[in-house]
C-alpha cells in the first residue's frame, strides 16, 4: 500500500484526487496540507467526502512528508517548485499538478508565468506526464509534470496527426472550450455563477499559458521547431469538461485518418476512437479518465477537423495523476480509473 | 456470479444501473431488453457505456430470461406488471423500478395510474423495498417494489420522527424539488432543455402518484391511518438530485431531534445524518447511493425543518435497486455502491 | 424629465435599474457612484449598457446630488442610512433599495443586521414601497424602503388571504427558491459558479433577515401580531428568478380563494392572478415587473398552496422602485415597466 | 399602424417575434396561425405573453391575410415558399423567418433541404435580408429571406475583411457556437435538458445548413467564388446566444484592422465594434438585436481572430425580421428595438 501525500488539497483538483484515491486499492492517502484551512477536518471541507476521510489539513510548516512515497500537488503555480528538491532528495516521487515543470524552456516559463523558477536544474529530470507521448519516461521518473487540461486533449488530438506527418504545421488551429471548473476554486468575479452561466465568451485570445504548453508537445512528436499554432480557449456555462476542436491542413490527401487513429491508441486504454462521423460529447466522459476523439476528413477539401473531448478534472487533472502515479509504481496503469462515466 | 437481465434499458434508470453494474463485482449483465432499439449496440445508444458492455439490445419478445438470476425492471408504468408472474414462476428475483407494485390498495393505484393491474394477487408478496424501513423483507423477498424518487427521500427524513411519535400528524408538509432527470427520458415539450433551464416551477400540486406512495410507508411506520400529507413537488433546472424540506409540528417539544436522528441512522451505510445547523446540497450525494438529511429544530415555535437530498437516480432509483439485490442474495449491502459523490 | 441620482451601482440591482432608467421616457440618469470603480465608464464595466450610458462612474465623496429630483441608492446594509438625512434636508427623494429602512422595530432591525443604525428616527417617516399594500402612502412619501425580493412574492401571495380573514396565522410556512442573482455581486465561494452550478440547498434556515421583514408586513396585514411564519429559503441553480411556495391552512373552507385573489388584484397592472390550476414557472416573469401568483385549493383537506413567482431584480428590486418612483412623482405606475417577459 | 400576420408562430422564434412586436409603436399584430393549436389563446399558450395578445391561433386554412401589410412566417423548411406567392399577388409583403428563400442556386437548395422547391421563381425576387449588407434592397423588397442566425453573425464578422481585401479566401474556419433555442422548439431526444445541460459538444461537421448559406454571402462581397469555407457548429448549454469564433490569415500584415471595423460599422446601430483586446460575451447582447464584434490580430503571425456574438433570436432571427419590415416600411430602423440587453 502505497503511502501519498497531498499538498494543497483545498481546490476542485484536490477534491477530484481525494475521490479518486479513496477508490484506489493501493493507495492511502497519509496527510494534506492547506495554508488556509489547516487544522479542520477534510470532510467539514468536502461534505461529498464524509466517511472517507478521517483527516484534518495540516499546516504545511509542521508536515514532515517522510513516511510518504509519492506526494501530489495541487497548488497555484510556483508553490510545487519550492517543494520538488527536498522531497526529491528524499527518495520521495513528486507529481506536481500545477505548471511549474510543464515548460522546458526555463525563460518561456518565466515570461508567462511571470516569476523566477526556483529549481530551473530540475526542469530537466521532469517528465511531462502525458502516458500516450511518454510512457518509458513516465515509469522511471521520480518528477512528474502532469500535463494542464487544454493541452492534453489538444495534444491527443494532434498526435498521430503529426507523427505520421500527414499535415502541415501551419496553421493549426485549436479552438478550445472549457467548462469552469477549469478555472479553479478561485473567487473572482469572473468565476461566479451570475456571471458566466447561461452565457459564453472566448479568453485569452491574445495569448494563453497553454499555447506554449501544447506547442512544446507537437514540436517534441513531430521533431521541429516549426509550428503555426493557434490557440483560442472558451468558458462554457458547464462544470466539467474540455472540447477541443483541432482544425489542420493534410499534406496528404489520400491519408486514412480513421486507420491512423485507431492504429495509434488502439492499446490505450484512457483514448477512445469513435466511430467515422461521430460527435462526441463532454458529458461522455464525466468524472472519468477517458479521452474521446474523433476525426472528420472534410469534403472537397485538404481540411480535416479533430475533436476530442476530456474531464478535465480526471483526465485533464488528477486521473491523469494517478494514472502516472500507477506507472511510477508498476501498479497496472488503470489502477483506480476504471469507473464509468457519470451520464447524464 | 450473479446474472442479472434488464427489462427497457434506454432510459435515464436504464443507463445508471448498466453504469452501477458495471462496476459491480458480483454481476454479470447477460442481456437487455428494448423495443425501440432493439439490434442496436448497447455502446451505441450510450457512448459513456463504450468499453463496458458488449451486449446489443433485444426485442422482449425473444427473449429467455431462464439463465438470469436476477431481472430489473426500467420501464414505464404497466409493463413490469406484465414480466412478474412468470419470471417468479421461474424462480426468477424480480426487482421493478417502475411504480407497478409499490401502492398495496390496488383500487388506489389504479386510481392514480390510470389502468387495470394485471396481477394484483402479487401486491401482496411485493415487499417495498426502502431497506432503512423493510430490511428483513428485503433479504426473503423475490419481489421488490424499488421506492420512487421522492418517496424515498422524503421517507427517511421523517421516519425517526414518526417512529418515535414526537410530531403531529397533521399537518405534514412535504415541499419537494427535483432534477430534470427525475422525469425520465420522455421526449415531451416539457423536458427541453429551452423550457426548464434557467426556470423554476412546482407541478402536480393538485396530486401526484408519489403522495399516496408516501403516505402509505408514514402510515405503516406510525401504524396509523391519520395521516395529513401536503406534497408538492417541483422542477429545477439541474440534471440530478431531490431536495426534500420537511415541515413538522413538535408534539414533543423537549424531544432531542438530533439525537433520534443519529439513533435511528447511526449503522445505516447510506443515510448520513449531517450535523446540526447543516444544509445538505443535492450535489454532495451526486452519483452517490448516500441521502444526506440535516434536521433543525426552530426556535421559538414547536416546527421543525428536516432537509434530504439525494441522487434520485441512484438512491432515488438504480442504485437503491442495487442495494435491495445485495440483500437479497446475501450479498454485502454496501458491495459495489460505494463510490465517492462527484463534486463539483 | 426628472432627474436622478444612483448611489452603489456596479451590482445587479445596479444594472437592472440602468437598464429601466434606459427606457424610461421621463427620467434621466445624471450620476452614479462607485467607491472601488471611480472613474470607470459604465459602459466599460457593464458592455451590455454600451451606447445607452455616457457617465462614469464617481467616487461619493465629491457627489453633489443637489441637481437630483430622485436618488436611488443599491448598496450593501448600512451605506443608504448615511445618505438619507442629508438628501431628505435638501428635499430630493430617496428610494433606498437595501433594507435599512424596511424594518420599523429598531431592535430587530439591529439585531438581524448586526450594527446600530444611524438614524432612527427617519424609520416612521419611511414608507415601505409595496404599492399593492401602501400605494396611497408611497404617494406621498419623501423614503422609500423598497421592499426584499422575497418578501416581496411572499407578501403578495398571503395579501388577500390574510385580509380577508381565512386562514389560520399559525402555521404560515413559506418555502422560497431564489436564483443565485438574489444573492448580488459578492465574490465569495458560495456564489462561485462551480459551487451552485447543477445543484439545491436550503439555507439560513434557522433565521434569515427577510422572515422578519415579511411577518412585519403580514402582521400589518392582518392587524395583529399573532403570526406563526416558518421561513426557509433555497438557492436554485438559475440567475433570476423567485418562487415562493406558500402552505396556509384554511378557517373558512368554503372560501373561494379564487376570486378572492381576483378581487384584490384585478387592477393591479403588476400582479397576475393565473387561471385555476396554474403553476407559474419563474421565466414567464423574467426580466418584467410581473408577479404571477396561482392559488390552488388541497382537495380532501383543509390546506391552500399559493405559488407566487417574480424576477427578484425587477419586481423584487429595480423595477418595484421605479414602480414607487412612478407614483412618488405623480406619473403613470406603469411607465416604464410594460417591457414583455423575455422566454425563453 | 400596420397590420401584421405571423404564419408558425408557436414556437421561439414567433413568441419571440410577438415580444418584440408587442412594443413596436407602429404595428398591431392582426393574426396568427398554426395548425396544431388552432382555437388556443396565445396568452394560454405563452404566459409570458398574458395581457399583451387578446388573440387565438387560427388554423391557416381559414386565413385571409387581405387585412394584412406584412406577414410573417416563423415556420419549419417548405411550408414558407407555399404562401409567398399567394401574399405577393396580394401586394402584402412577406418576411420569411426560414430557410425558404435564402439559397439563390435552387440545386444548391434543394440538395440540402432534400425538397423540391415550390416557387423557384420568386428566389431572384427575394432579398437576403442582413441589412449591413442589403441595406438598399431590403427598402424596397416585397419578399425577404431573412438570415440565420449563424450566417448572421459569422457573415457580420467576416464582411470589413472581405470587402477590403485583406485576408486570404482560403482557409476560413468558423467554429460557432449556438445556445440551444437555436435548435428550435422541436420535441426530439436530442434537445432535452437532460441531454445537452452541463455538456458541450459540435455537430454537423460533415456539413450544415448554413455553410452555403454563408459561403453565399462570402462570395457575393467579394465578388468571387472561390472560398475555402470550413463552418463547424456546436451546442451550448445556454438558452440564447451565438458566438462565431473566425479564423483567417491576413494577406496583407500591416492593415489596421479595428479601424477596418470600425469603418464599416460606425453608423451601424446594431453592430458595436469592441475596443481593442474585448471579449465579448453571448449574455451582452441578450434579448437584444445587437451584434458585438471584436477583432483581434495575433502576434508573430499573420493569423487574425474575429469574435461576433448576437442572441440567436432576435439579431440572428425575429428582431433582424423586425430591422427588414421597418426598412421595407420606411420607419426609422431601430423602432421598437432599442431595448437594452438583458444582463445577467
Amino acid at each position: 500500500m502505497l503511502k501519498a501525500g497531498l499538498i494543497g488539497g483545498t481546490g476542485y483538483t484536490g477534491v477530484e484526487l481525494l475521490r479518486i484515491l479513496a477508490a484506489h486499492p493501493e493507495v492511502s492517502v497519509e496527510l494534506i496540507t492547506s495554508r488556509g484551512q489547516a487544522g479542520k477536518r477534510v470532510e467539514d471541507h468536502f461534505p461529498s467526502l464524509r466517511g472517507h476521510y478521517g483527516l484534518q489539513f495540516q499546516s504545511p510548516e509542521n508536515v514532515k512528508f517522510d513516511r510518504c512515497d509519492i506526494v501530489f500537488a495541487a497548488t497555484p503555480s510556483g508553490v510545487a517548485m519550492n517543494y520538488a528538491p527536498g522531497l526529491l532528495a528524499h527518495g520521495i516521487k513528486f507529481i506536481d499538478l500545477s505548471a511549474d515543470f510543464r515548460i522546458k524552456d526555463i525563460e518561456l516559463w518565466e515570461k508567462w508565468y511571470g516569476m523566477g523558477h526556483s529549481c530551473p536544474e530540475l526542469l530537466a529530470k521532469a517528465v511531462y506526464g502525458l502516458p500516450e507521448m511518454n510512457r518509458e519516461s513516465v515509469r522511471t521518473a521520480s518528477l512528474i509534470a502532469n500535463p494542464g487540461c487544454y493541452p492534453t486533449a489538444t495534444t491527443l488530438g494532434l498526435l498521430p496527426l503529426l507523427k505520421s506527418g500527414v499535415i502541415a504545421h501551419d496553421p493549426i488551429i485549436v479552438d478550445a472550450k472549457s467548462g469552469v471548473t477549469g478555472a479553479g476554486r478561485v473567487v473572482s468575479t469572473g468565476n461566479l455563477y451570475s456571471e458566466v452561466a447561461d452565457s459564453f465568451k472566448a479568453y485569452g485570445v491574445a495569448g494563453h499559458r497553454h499555447q506554449p504548453e501544447i506547442r512544446q508537445s507537437l514540436c517534441q512528436i513531430s521533431g521541429t521547431d516549426d509550428m503555426g499554432l493557434t490557440f483560442v480557449p472558451h468558458l462554457t456555462p458547464m462544470l466539467r469538461g474540455i472540447h477541443s476542436t483541432i482544425y489542420v491542413q493534410l499534406t496528404d490527401s489520400s491519408a486514412d485518418l480513421q486507420t491512423l487513429f485507431e492504429s495509434q491508441y488502439g492499446d490505450e486504454p484512457f483514448v477512445d476512437v469513435m466511430p467515422v462521423g461521430s460527435h462526441p460529447d463532454t458529458r461522455s466522459v464525466r468524472a472519468s479518465n477517458m479521452c474521446r476523439i474523433a476525426v472528420h476528413k472534410l469534403a472537397e477539401s485538404n481540411a480535416a477537423v479533430i475533436l476530442a473531448v476530456e474531464d478535465n478534472l480526471v483526465k485533464g487533472a488528477a486521473g491523469q495523476a494517478v494514472q502516472n502515479m500507477n506507472l511510477m509504481f508498476g501498479l497496472p496503469e488503470t489502477l483506480g480509473l476504471t469507473s464509468v462515466p457519470v451520464l447524464p
